[in-house]
């Protein structure tokens, strides 16, 4: 029996790259995405047209209001989103707590289709400053995962969080993407994108057009003017 | 200065009882609630209620489409509650993970009051079927709320998760309750209330009302006709 695993989709490069790998290791990929009171709805249309490309299911969508929580600027409209300034320490686009958060709701959804394994795209080198994105977070979240839930403990299985992408650069993701039949004009990574396309100037665009730089992989993003 | 915590107040007894609780420890309580795509919003109401009684701040409500994820007669509408059977093993009202996504975003919250102490309800005595409320799942939430968080990782300071009702029965929590100033008549336990008031008959129901019984407590529940 093919094994089932979620993955959190959420449009941007790295998930994408995630999901294609999941699948390419054999899972039956459940897509999840969040509708989180971010800024940047267009991630969902992105989502789901990263899932259609790689023949996944249709994504199912969560909706959280985090904005109700606030401390954020992807979250809070009152907080500005930096702009050509990649600096030291947590940055203010950290969302608190949202990597538990997602991942506790994969784990409810693993629990209801029977999944053991949880896919994310945490990344301990281009988000080095994200507590929630380092290999120690992973393994409290498997630990817990493994006494929080009814599968875990009726015995049915353990559950496994696999973050593939922990220790690669930006550009090895591309290059690991592209190899994958990842499309990555599909995705989206700015936190700030204007009707046009995306900003260019934020943390995330700095990283990704940086990434395809250093991939030698042509960058199919579109810019906004 | 007075210590900030977040207790997860659902307006039903147990959670009532744990917000009088860190009231009376010296905390300064920020009270949170979920909409959750639960049958029951007169829970929502009933949070309200209780904190006003209490003294407490309006409890802040995050939104969550848990009924996405399904596998819960209290989030799916296909499923029945049962009635009058208090059974074995892990009833269908369990919510996949319900616990670990309430404390995920709970975390978040107390990561943007500068919190680090978290309460809520877990009983291991009458829930004992639910993995999510048992002292080993406290320990592992505990134990990654200290490396998934910004405060924890910049070493402002250490996350503890109360459960303070752990070990006691029903009727401990009652009689602990009415000493702390708890109006139970304000809160409300029903899996599957009527207009006219609780079931009387869903598990939580049964549990409730043997607990005032056990008390020796008047049981102000009001109950549908």
């Amino acid at each position: 029996m093919t094994r089932r695993a979620v993955v959190l989709l959420s449009g941007g490069l790295d998930s994408a790259t995630v999901a294609a790998w999941a699948r390419s290791d054999g899972f039956e990929v459940h897509p999840l995405t969040f509708e989180y009171g971010q800024r940047h709805r267009v991630e969902i249309d992105a989502a789901r047209a990263v899932a259609r490309q790689l023949g996944l299911p249709e994504p199912r969508v969560v909706r959280l209001d985090l904005g109700a929580v606030g401390g954020s600027a992807l979250t809070d409209p009152g907080l500005d989103v930096p702009k050509d300034a990649l600096g030291d320490g947590i940055p203010v686009t950290y969302v608190p707590a949202r990597n538990t958060v997602f991942l506790a709701v994969a784990l409810g959804l693993a629990e209801v289709l029977g999944a053991f394994d949880l896919f994310f795209g945490a990344n301990a080198v281009d988000y080095s400053g994200y507590p929630d994105c380092r290999p120690a977070f992973v393994d409290a979240f498997q630990a817990l995962a493994n006494v929080a839930t009814k599968a875990a403990v009726e015995g049915a299985g353990r559950f496994t969080v696999h973050a593939p992408l922990m220790t690669l650069t930006k550009a090895q993701i591309i290059q690991r993407g592209v190899a994958l039949g990842v499309d990555y004009a599909l995705t989206t990574s700015c936190y700030d994108p204007a009707p046009g396309g995306a900003c260019g100037h934020c943390d995330s665009c700095l990283l990704r057009r940086r990434g395809f730089e250093d991939a030698g992989v042509p960058d199919p993003t579109r810019y906004a003017r």
